[in-house]
């Protein structure tokens, strides 16, 4: 009929619902391997509502996933048959009862139909809103079915052994493996890796195939597939599964190095973008609040479309009451409220925050509550203190990080308690929060904070001071001294390109890009020489053995979104480009114009995008958005909506290193 | 394999999975009609773990009710296949994720196998008990299906019209109509009564019958189907569908008017027996709290089996936290903590209460937290004081009847505390709380309560005073001054048979058993006169048209739990046995031996029964339980076990009316 009637449901419980799903797909060895994390599950008797008024008499059917009644003014309806309604005020309700799925109704009409403008009462908590996708616009579409996309791929190679065949599609990939004429009991063994593939003992991922005209088997990460056995299909193919959305953002350059590093984070992203951003798609195959708070950064560099991103804050916030922290990990909570502010910082959606607020504040007030005497962060019973891997945190009581964090989640929610004009009683109060921290924490001495108090050993190691840059914890002086001391000093060494994200992300606000690009190539530059075709979950280049983990030969994770950080970095340190207030109303470009000589970047700002252009030593800025600021030098030119600035760059600035701006 | 292994689930799981498909049931002119309320979902990620301590090696077999993972001491095992085990310690656990149903593990093995000693953790709270049944003991057993029994029935009479065939089962039933040889689009009208089901514009049950050789329509409530058309099925018939509990109380004397009442009231509640007690088996349908207290009152006289009791407590508990009233009713949430003592007291299985414990405190707090500044009962945003349905009763502010009401659930919880060995603080002062009842609703001239004080009309209705009396919330000579006064008085009549029963339990108490039979003769016996094959929700005797209700023709159900209170009344007052400590470890005997000559009546009590003789003068007590005593004419009896005891009545006693005692 229409197609601005929508499916709606319960807002949230299609998150809730779709993640329970995706939870259940990893295996390990052909075992399933859910989160090892309470999932949630959907209200299952619900009432969606809205009234209307009608001028004329009109006609509208109902469809309901789940046991449905419609009733008008109280007068009772079925669903799926056209009901003619008359003219005057109609409260319209209808009722979805479903313990098997996720209750959802569908109306379709000229003037009555179902979308983000009708409320939902589960009868418990007031009255709310419903929750509906574009994705979701016909009678026939299912709502418990994921709308990914489908592109078919080959082998790229073949090769023959004793066993069988060893199909390599030339990169990592999440896809539908498809066998034809399968005429035997066939074993199929995937792998990320070659080694994998061809290890039938420690595979991670396999199949048993039984005899058919055209298996399709499970969706599964691979670049790899191993089929056993002398009868092989007459065809191989993959059905690629991806989340279509249009890139915007973009770079490359006259560095090749730089440019397959770039392109290689982008894939990696793209391909943990599920319904949710997870961590791997071999593994963990989960939804990670730390993990997804650095895809959002890096997905902001590269869409506009940020529907993925509320899905999975939607998805970690899952249902109150909580009882335990999000992924059962401290941190995480807090990283969960960091996220919901950087969605609205960057996209000025405040109708989102509306929507999750209750829960927020209710995910707030648990980690508010579980505070020590101090009002730190600490270990409470069933709780996960996570902070980084690290040999030498030293982890005795609640750690500095964490405070800062806190601090940092306070700060998050205080401001969009303003912007939501709620009441600021809540809160803590964040200036006295941040007194205590560094009374306990911070040294002044040696100009940084350590990493507890508890054990009287003062260790300084990386991770709060990290946060302390990156969340602006510190002034100017407090924080150069950091960036000297720590930072660029010699406190030991990050191992995990979780936190290595963050703090290459505090290098490059510093302005210490060359330093940033120097280990973006060592490292990230390290797997693509090894052959990697996305970016690993690790990567120590001083080891031979790169592919076991947790106690796995093949247990690593060879596409991890963490692994994505350099799009991240290429585009806001390198080329420059930084949103500098709520929806990208203003930006800032302050292009780096020593190190690389050409290159060119573009990221989504507000309703458009901006894009740098460096060719030797000049400097092209066009604009899609208004709002901009061309930074060079230290000199300020506006960036005009659609009008190309061009400034050229002094010898003396190109031949300066950067990290001496 | 071996009977000793069940389905396990998380505990309370079942009761709630059962409780939403039992919810979506009811439909009305053919549009499904669910609870009004909000219904609980399972936890769809739950671990069940057990640790063993094997001598030597053995082997088990894993099964789940969803997406299923075992793990020996960590190690991955799949499930569905025959797992071999060393000795040692193990701690066997296995994760089942299921979004789609009930969460479930069948562990089956010689020294391994599932049953209610395993623990499950849902990652949410702390780790609790498991649920199970002994109706699924086989892998191939499905928790979703509730374990009920059929018998096929058979027409009584069959009655041809023009429009087709109207078929009469003879008496209320609960069944699968089955037509063989649908040869056309068939119209099926159910009735309870013949005018319903001939009424093919207002019968409250229809379906439409596809043709088919054999046609088993959804099971329904019915006496009468009229089945329309002029191709008539070759055979119709029913599959009575109910829950096989062992019948151990009865009655039977030689008042035909009696038995009948009796038969009918026994029906009705084994009618009315579903996977929980519902208030009736046409509409709504439903589990209300306080018609199930009513259900168990009178459960308890017929079967030792009280996995029914368990199953409605747990069903009606749901899921906490608590947001609203149990089915949105302040009374009934206060019902559910009385019918936890009452199941306690009448079987002694503290267990059941262990496994509850938490999620009764959990509601007796949600109704503490919502009382108002005098410590009353009052109506907050959501609440329905109910009461009952009276035109006279003042129910302007608190109601009294809900304070005694709240009195004597704070009295089962802190009995309840006391035998589970809980600190008692959280509870109210239930002596503060009785002294703050007289102060504002008792009428000390008039020797009775006032309905409610906000009006300043001080009414004096039944219900506040029935309970002071049911809950021996008053002394002795106040109770005699209210049964005086306002029970034996000219208060105006309750007009519910819901209210009915609790006034004539408090008669009965009291001794009035003349008073209480003449009603029940009156009442009940005007419904048997009427044809009733079960009891009606309602009834008055002063109409003429019986079946219209809630602006149905036909929306009064025909078959309503609260109709069996004479089954109560009889074994508990005219045959006068009642347990008097917990587990019935105690019990008397207090037989009625004037109005009715001869009569016999049996009672569960304990792990036995206690059955009462009368013959004209004589009264013979013979009992399977120890610790009972017979009191007759202020005499006490020692009841032995398996031995009979015989005492005459004196003629002087058998005289005097009973209400005079």
């Amino acid at each position: 009929m229409t197609k601005k009637a929508k499916w709606i449901w319960r807002y949230g419980d299609y998150e809730i619902f779709h993640n329970v799903l995706l939870h259940m797909r990893r295996k390990r060895y052909g075992v399933p391997y859910p989160a090892l994390w309470a999932l949630d599950s959907v209200e299952p008797n619900v009432l969606f509502t809205k009234k209307f008024v009608l001028e004329e008499p009109t006609k509208f059917t109902v469809f309901t996933n789940g046991l449905g009644q419609v009733r008008v003014n109280r007068q009772l309806y079925p669903v799926g048959e056209e009901i003619v309604c008359s003219a005057g005020e109609k409260v319209i309700d209808v009722l979805v009862t479903n313990p098997r799925g996720l209750p959802a109704a569908f109306v379709v009409g000229e003037k009555v139909f179902s979308d983000e403008s009708w409320f939902c009462d589960d009868k418990k908590a007031p009255m709310d809103c419903v929750g509906c996708s574009p994705a979701y616009y016909r009678a026939a579409d299912n709502v418990e079915e994921f709308p990914f996309a489908l592109k078919k791929i080959s082998v790229f190679t073949k090769e023959e052994t004793a066993g069988g065949c060893l199909y390599d599609f030339g990169k990592e990939t999440y896809a539908f493996l498809v066998l034809e004429n399968i005429t035997e009991h066939t074993q199929v063994y995937f792998g990320e890796s070659r080694e994998e593939a061809l290890d039938t003992q420690y595979a991670y991922l396999r199949e048993t195939v039984l005899p058919a005209a055209k298996a399709r088997l499970e969706k599964r990460a691979f670049r790899f597939a191993y089929v056993c056995g002398k009868q092989q299909p007459t065809a191989v193919y993959g059905e690629y599964e991806y989340l279509p959305m249009e890139k915007i953002g973009g770079f490359s350059s006259d560095d090749e190095e730089l440019n397959t590093i770039y392109q290689i984070g982008e894939r990696t992203l793209e391909l943990c973008a599920r319904e949710f951003y997870i961590d791997g798609i071999k593994r963990d195959h989960w939804v990670w609040s730390g993990d997804a708070y650095q895809a959002f950064m890096i997905h902001n560099c590269l869409f506009a479309d940020r529907e993925i991103v509320k899905r999975t804050i939607t998805a970690l916030l899952g249902k109150p009451p909580y009882r335990r922290h999000v992924n059962t990990i401290n941190d995480y909570s807090l990283y969960l409220i960091v996220s919901a502010y950087d969605y609205y910082f960057q996209s000025g959606d405040a109708e989102f925050v509306r929507k999750i607020w209750a829960r927020l504040k209710e995910l707030y007030a648990f980690c508010v509550e579980r505070l020590d005497e101090n009002g730190f962060v600490c270990k409470r019973q069933g709780d996960w203190i996570f902070v980084d891997w690290s040999n030498t945190l030293d982890k005795d009581g609640p750690p500095c990080a964490l405070q800062i964090l806190l601090w940092k989640a306070n700060k998050c929610m205080r401001e969009l308690a303003v912007v939501l004009g709620d009441r600021l009683e809540f809160l803590l109060d964040g200036d006295a929060l941040k007194e205590k921290i560094f009374e306990k924490y911070y040294d002044g001495e040696r100009g940084a904070f350590i990493d507890g108090f508890t054990s009287g050993k003062r260790m300084i190691n990386r991770q709060q001071n990290v946060f302390a840059v990156l969340y602006g914890f510190t002034n100017e002086a407090q924080t150069r001294r950091i960036v000297e001391t720590v930072l660029c000093g010699d406190a030991p060494a990050i191992t995990t390109p979780f936190f290595k994200f963050f703090e290459l992300a505090a290098l490059g606000k510093c302005g210490k890009t060359e330093r940033v690009f120097e280990f973006v190539k060592a490292y990230w530059g390290g797997m693509v020489k090894l052959g990697a075709t996305s970016f690993w979950e690790e990567y120590d280049p001083t080891k031979t053995e790169h592919y076991a983990m947790y106690g796995d030969k093949y247990g690593k994770s060879l596409c991890h979104v963490w692994g994505s950080g350099p799009v991240y970095l290429m585009i806001n340190y390198l080329a420059g480009i930084q949103i500098t207030s709520v929806g990208g109303a203003t930006y800032e470009v302050k292009p780096c114009v020593n190190g690389v000589k050409d290159y060119t970047a573009r990221m989504p700002v507000s309703n458009g995008w901006v894009e740098v252009e460096k060719r030797g030593a000049r400097v092209n800025v066009y604009a899609m958005s208004a709002g901009g600021t061309l930074i060079l030098d230290g000199k300020r030119y506006l960036i005009e909506k659609e009008k190309q600035l061009t400034v050229e760059v002094t010898g003396e600035m190109l031949e300066r290193s950067t990290d001496e701006n």
